[in-house]
């Protein structure tokens, strides 16, 4: 839509303030900034602060990398769980996922993504290091490579088996009940649940390959 | 998605705040959230600001009701234009579109709406009355009507031809190229400048009828 057409420069400001955002084209940001006009006035100001105050407030946990509103985020500072089970996992939505499941009582280790050369991210940029140091200090037992099943995820859960194999700890994956392919936070429930109930030694994903 | 699992409070405010949006769920809205929070502080702040700005500080044009950033907008104030030919249309999405075309010269109403029982829009809730009142100081020699030419579009151009046509205007209608059943925001921009430059007088349109 070429600029000239906007009769508002207000407007005009907003619409590509939106047609930033992933997936959201000119006219899709004009259909929500019109929207929001015929809002309350409250309301778009309470969203306008909500912004800022997400991005100035919040933090990561400096335990597990998941976001908090706290130093250390609900999960980690909860202890009725299981602080020597580990699942490693690449994003937060992946948390929320398998939080949802309810079949997890363990805590979690964020990555902040998978190594993906194609993208330009090395082992450096994930949160490897971080979890290799926090298995030496000797709490944890057992650590759940959760990641997506493609190959990036694969190369990368190969990748932190062989730091940590030799750690003494049980390093496990998530069962194969997950297609192949799939991006983990698309997964169904069920599956998901049932693969966190039935992860499996890392060793047999070898066995399974041949 | 269910509440709990948000690992933090801000977050899922900010997420709640996006999938309010129309056409906006709550894995697009997270997804969203998730892309700003990688954005640049200033850049979140910048686009919270914008909101609030775009609430507080835009206008409507007393003269033809479009959006403004001034008392009178862009089109109204603009000398080098047609003043005694109006363009009637629903909203401001009809204005940019035609404007796109570059083959109106002429000032716009903004009707704010059709009249749809079904959606609770009566002519009340339309610029009706001030389009009569500005017919009636003398100065607008004609009138086009350009409504989506869906069932609502023809009752509310019937219902401002009858309240306008013995007003001594002449009062067109857009040249029927444009599909029937389309939202006139959707039309290419070929077919919606042919119809402004082959804009007919609305008796016509009986006459097709038959």
């Amino acid at each position: 839509m070429s600029v000239s057409s906007y009769p508002s420069k207000l407007l005009e400001n907003a619409v590509e303030k939106f047609a930033k955002l992933p997936g959201i084209g000119q006219k899709t940001a004009l259909r929500l900034v019109l929207h929001l006009l015929k809002q309350d006035t409250d309301e778009v100001i309470r969203f306008g602060n909500t912004l800022r105050q997400l991005k100035e407030e919040i933090k990561y946990c400096s335990c597990c990398h998941n976001l908090s509103d706290q130093e250390i985020c609900s999960i980690c500072s909860d202890e009725s769980r299981d602080h020597e089970t580990v699942c490693v996992v690449e994003t937060i939505r992946d948390v929320m996922s398998i939080e949802q499941t309810l079949q997890y009582h363990g805590v979690y280790h964020v990555l902040g993504g998978v190594i993906s050369p194609m993208d330009g991210v090395g082992p450096g940029d994930l949160t490897v290091d971080a979890l290799e140091e926090k298995i030496r200090k000797g709490q944890i037992k057992e650590v759940i490579l959760a990641l997506s099943t493609t190959m990036e995820g694969d190369i990368t859960n190969f990748f932190i088996y062989k730091k940590i194999k030799d750690l003494g700890i049980v390093v496990s994956t998530l069962a194969r009940g997950v297609a192949m392919g799939d991006e983990l936070e698309y997964a169904d429930q069920l599956t998901l649940g049932r693969s966190i109930v039935h992860r499996m030694p890392f060793e047999q994903t070898f066995q399974s390959n041949i």
